[in-house]
């Protein structure tokens, strides 16, 4: 009996070229991978360009849920990579989808309450769906159960579900009135992603999972995660994209969501970059709980270096 | 072998004179049995004066962390009822004293870091801690990791606790600021109390424990509780009245917090009130998995009601 192969390192134009044939298609994690904060990574554009040129596919995985598609693509506008906003999945979108081919909720007639940002609600409304909550600006006022409009008057029987992601505006007056949605039973509770944490600035700062945490101690309720590393956005991308998934490669920083991501949707390939939070020693330690990638890189960029390397 | 004998209803003068003369100390929840929100319960006034001049000893114990003891006399005061603040125990004094008898810091050098309202940090200042956070006015800023001072200057290193409790003004300010100093090993984590939610003019809202979840799930970390069921609260309250357990009576309208309490702390006897939240069904239901009480009564006024009747 053997047990998984070790992870393979690529340090050769031999191993960059064998590791680009064996996949069409390639999924990226973005900060981390690509970038980090601001910061454009060395040798992302040839890389992806090399990717292009070689007739791969590419799409752009991730758990943020502040900004839509659309927004994104002008992020990766701003480095200087030209993306269709269908080539990225955000966990918004992620969520959204989730609504509609999950829930199955009717545009035009049910509502969705939205305990986050305009990620989510922008992506809802591509589809049909109107939101309540998010960006409503009686929610910044503050709390005052006798003043609120979201407690003096009833609740809008047409809200079937609560969407809850990242939000920097969390304050009491969100919290109060999503949670007196989640006391309806028939209110369905869906969130963008369960990341505890997230890196900003040399900084640890509180993720989507941390305010959703509060949401789900106070209602006494799980919520549906839709981010990495739950394969609903896995699943979400195969169908839409029509995506083999011997051929695909799942490309991130986070062992614990990415490379589990890729890993448990069986995906053909995983490629871990040390660009992020991990370590070629965590990334190699067969003893650890969590599922080891089939290849690492130091960086993404590494792939373009070396197939460039004369022979 | 006999389980633990079924509760008794005081519907008798006998009863409640057999009741009364069981202890010499009763600890009272507050809200749910001498008040519903602004409203005092009937009969309240006399029986606390029964008490008295009968000679009994009486405190106050609230896991409401919001105001001090000070304060919360006032509140007392203001439905005609005379109390020191010495009968008081909040969750904010518990946690103050948690801070001082276990964790030992040291008054006028160590500091807290305080999520929370002024009943926490008045309760600290009395007993000579300097409080960082809480009313600060600047975490009131929306947050901006590059202008926040919580984020440019360094941590103070005096801090050496944070004290989590409600705090309606919670926001991402807040939260991530707390977190910086939980992500300290040195920095002790402690919760005022864990009650999810709270009701308030019949609706159900999001308590301390909600948020101080949100802390918890960010810095993977758990807090050392204060408030009632935790023994910590019990305790302080005997050493620091050097109470005798057998003869002391937990009154409260909740099972699993105030009965609990008294059963867990073996006091000498629990009473559940009917006037808050639990019902007589409950309350004599051996098969819950809950402590019941030793006595129980439609409402706290009937100790009154029933021994004043002609024999």
């Amino acid at each position: 009996m053997t047990g998984p192969s070790k992870p393979t390192k690529i340090t050769s134009k031999a191993i960059a070229q064998d590791f680009l044939d064996s996949y069409d298609t390639f999924l990226f994690d973005c900060d981390g991978v690509l970038w980090l904060g601001k910061h454009l990574l060395p040798k992302i554009v040839e890389t992806l360009d090399l990717l292009s040129s070689s007739g791969k596919k590419t799409y752009f995985v991730t758990n943020n849920s502040t900004k839509s598609r659309a927004a994104y693509s002008k992020k990766f506008a701003s480095f200087g990579i030209m993306v269709d906003p269908e080539q990225i999945f955000t966990s918004g979108y992620a969520s959204a989808l989730h609504v509609r081919d999950v829930l199955k909720l009717v545009p035009g007639q049910d509502k969705i309450w939205v305990f986050g940002e305009s990620g989510i609600t922008e992506e809802l409304k591509l589809m049909g769906y109107e939101s309540l909550g998010c960006d409503d600006p009686r929610l910044d006022e503050p709390f005052d159960i006798s003043e609120s409009p979201f407690f003096t008057e009833p609740l809008d029987p047409a809200v079937k579900c609560v969407i809850a992601g990242l939000d920097t505006r969390v304050n009491y007056h969100r919290l109060a009135a999503s949670l007196r949605y989640l006391q309806q039973p028939e209110v369905t509770f869906v969130a963008t992603n369960i990341d505890s944490t997230f890196p900003n600035k040399g900084f640890i700062l509180p993720g989507a999972g941390s305010t959703i945490e509060s949401l789900a101690c106070a209602s006494g309720r799980e919520p549906a995660a839709c981010g990495k590393p739950n394969l609903n956005m896995l699943n979400a991308i195969v169908t839409a994209e029509h995506l083999e998934r011997s051929k695909t490669c799942m490309v991130g920083d986070r062992l614990n969501t990415d490379i589990r991501f890729g890993v448990d949707g069986k995906l053909g390939g995983t490629l871990l970059v040390l660009t992020g939070i991990e370590t070629e020693e965590r990334a190699t330690d067969a003893t650890g709980d969590y599922a080891l990638p089939k290849f690492f890189a130091n960086k993404l960029g590494d792939l373009y270096e070396l197939t460039q390397e004369e022979s």
